[in-house]
């Protein structure tokens, strides 16, 4: 029998506990053994003096009780939160126990010294939950596509903010009410800005670009910027155009350069990120040889992200010692923002104005709706866009990437 | 250097040569090695004299050349068909090496023998590019959902058939207009009758089937019908109830059972197999906990699928001895034909009839176009459907599954 430790019981922690309560005779099986329970819960490292899911019994404060348990060869980081969940586990990882987590912020922030270390002590250190939730996107980057040269990597990785979009598009609703309704609905948080300021959906895009492109960055590498500027008159200007506005996080070459950024961005009805509605997330991988590849799902949620720590979990025993490592400091490949290629949306103040447009931006597309004038550049650096823009002699209400 | 043997270097395995030499220093590197290339190619199995890819020097046209090469340590088989695939791939295995194949009528035929044979003498052998072509979705199934009961599992397995739709939908020509289209793009095979016969995506349903529910069905256990008797009338009637016709194979929990079929399906474009078009495959698994995910990408092609192949035949070095083992005779689970829960799409001649269909068929959606009138029934067994139409006083065109 495998004994583990969950260190904090939360949203995931607690969804983590349901599930190896109630699949407990499906993965019994999955390791073809003949017993009731093949993966036990030891301890539950918790501040409060009782936390539910049968597991009160198992409840400690120290997390010295865990490390000093020579038991215990799984720990599940379930706390959140950079301190202490990054301290607890690098002494897990250094006491030789495998670490599984759905912590984000710890892997984006550490993950290179934390998969060193595992490295070093012959253990796994697991993240498929940290981006994506349920989605299964991890394995198969580092598993199926480990011999695929990835050339771009970008998803609308953040649940709360595709349901602002969508509900606005669907409704006709302001970002304000909309963000109001997804916080109503517990989708959002009382303090949304990690996800609609774009820092959630950075932290995840950090993780797949290191992935996908054995580099090391992290949120501070990279630009990132939100959906609280989006307006009605965006999104319906986008929809003339054939367009959806999605937040996405993007990573592609860009010859020997990565581009990486958070940005909201105009999405072609021809790309499958498009249909991608509420809170679903999903992850556009296009490789080499393989082409495009889409995989889609519920990016949080206490079951579905509860179900990659599971199968983290699972994996940890199956095949312990993942040798996945991150360089420290190959930085160099990010392009600078000035260096990004992309086509770009902008709204100016005013219709009539098409062949003003023209004559200053050049031929592109145009719409006009609501009094105002919306174009879409094709594909320039980022710095002639903005110098086109400054020297416009008009109202610039919006700008924003467009994937062509 | 781990040494491998391609059987038969047709449209799959020369894209499997490909890979292993373009691609070969990320293989290299994915191992840790430092060396110009960790996989080589030492056999290809071929009738022809010359094969091109640069590897006519390996060739050889007998098969104990291979088995009796103890350095081959992993056999690749991309030979197509039942004969002698089976018997290679089997002597392969006993001779204790991995098998890796892109040979979904082997697998789907054979599979609970080879796997017990690959069990027995601890060798992998991995089928990923069997369905679904470029896109991981045995892997995920059998390692990121070990842990998860799957209520069901369903999709789009056929690109030359989904493409046939797609341009019927798109450009409003007919099925035979459509297959000829795709003849000549190359999508479409001569006889397409293995495609549109939803005989291909049957064997594809049946291995994922047996994967989801650990049982072991093979073609033959399952009802197939495909989309050759699909007309323009059914596509525009389907798009006027808010549907899309797709060629769906589907394993779904019912109570105990298993209701298991391929057939043609009016889907909602609620569901993100309705976007799913042309070549690209999808495939849609419902889980207890996860809620649903979806796996899209190209499900045919040389590279595509060779990438798959390279994936599986990286996974036979690093994880050697895999233990998926197919349970035989467990067929009892699936249901019958009669027994199968589902919304119908009736279509029948004449217009201005709705009283006399409700009053027939009970409430239901009705829309008129082109001189018919369609229905969409809701979910009722089957035999009650069936009675239903057996008694209904009136001409029926067509007689379509509907997803609700």
């Amino acid at each position: 029998m495998i004994k583990i430790a969950i260190l904090g019981l939360g949203v995931v922690g607690g969804g983590v506990a349901d599930i190896l309560e109630s699949e407990k005779s499906l993965i019994a099986k999955h390791f073809g053994v003949e017993c009731e329970k093949f993966i036990e819960v030891k301890y539950v490292l918790d501040l409060r003096d009782s936390v539910g899911h049968g597991l009160d019994d198992r409840l400690t404060k120290s997390i010295d009780d865990i490390l000093n348990d020579d038991e215990v060869s799984i720990v599940v980081e379930t706390m959140g939160g950079l301190h202490p969940a990054y301290e607890f586990s690098l002494a897990a990882l250094k006491k030789g126990k495998n670490v599984v987590t759905s912590n984000k912020a710890v892997v984006s922030a550490y993950g290179v010294e934390l998969l060193g270390m595992a490295a070093e002590m012959g253990v796994s250190y697991l993240f498929e939950a940290s981006v994506g939730g349920g989605i299964p996107i991890i394995r198969p980057l580092t598993a199926c596509l480990c011999g695929e040269r990835i050339n771009s990597v970008s998803g609308i990785l953040n649940g709360t903010t595709n349901y602002i979009l969508s509900q606005m598009e669907k409704c006709g609703v302001s970002f304000k009410e909309a963000l109001a309704d997804a916080q109503a609905k517990g989708y959002a948080e009382k303090d949304p800005t990690a996800d609609v300021s774009g820092a959630d959906t950075c932290r995840k895009i950090c993780i797949l670009a290191n992935i996908a492109y054995d580099i090391y960055i992290t949120h501070e590498d990279i630009c990132y910027n939100g959906i609280e500027d989006i307006e009605m008159a965006d999104i319906e200007c986008a929809e003339l155009l054939g367009k959806r506005i999605k937040l996405l996080g993007v990573a592609k070459r860009n010859g020997d350069n990565i581009d990486a950024f958070v940005s909201p961005m105009l999405v072609g009805l021809d790309s499958p990120l498009s249909m991608v509605n509420d809170v679903f997330n999903a992850i556009l991988v296009e490789g080499e040889n393989v082409g495009e590849l889409m995989f889609y799902g519920k990016g949080a949620g206490s079951l579905p992200t509860a179900t990659a720590v599971v199968s983290d979990i699972i994996e940890a025993v199956d095949a312990p010692r993942r040798s996945m490592i991150w360089k420290n400091g190959s930085k160099d490949m990010i392009s600078s923002e000035d260096g990004i290629i992309s086509a770009l949306y902008v709204r100016v103040n005013g219709t009539g104005i098409s062949d003003k447009l023209i004559s200053h931006f050049g031929d592109c597309k145009i719409v006009e709706h609501c009094g105002c004038t919306a174009i879409l550049l094709p594909a320039k650096d980022q710095a002639a866009h903005l110098e086109l823009l400054k020297s416009f002699d008009g109202e610039v209400l919006s700008v924003i990437k467009a994937d062509k």
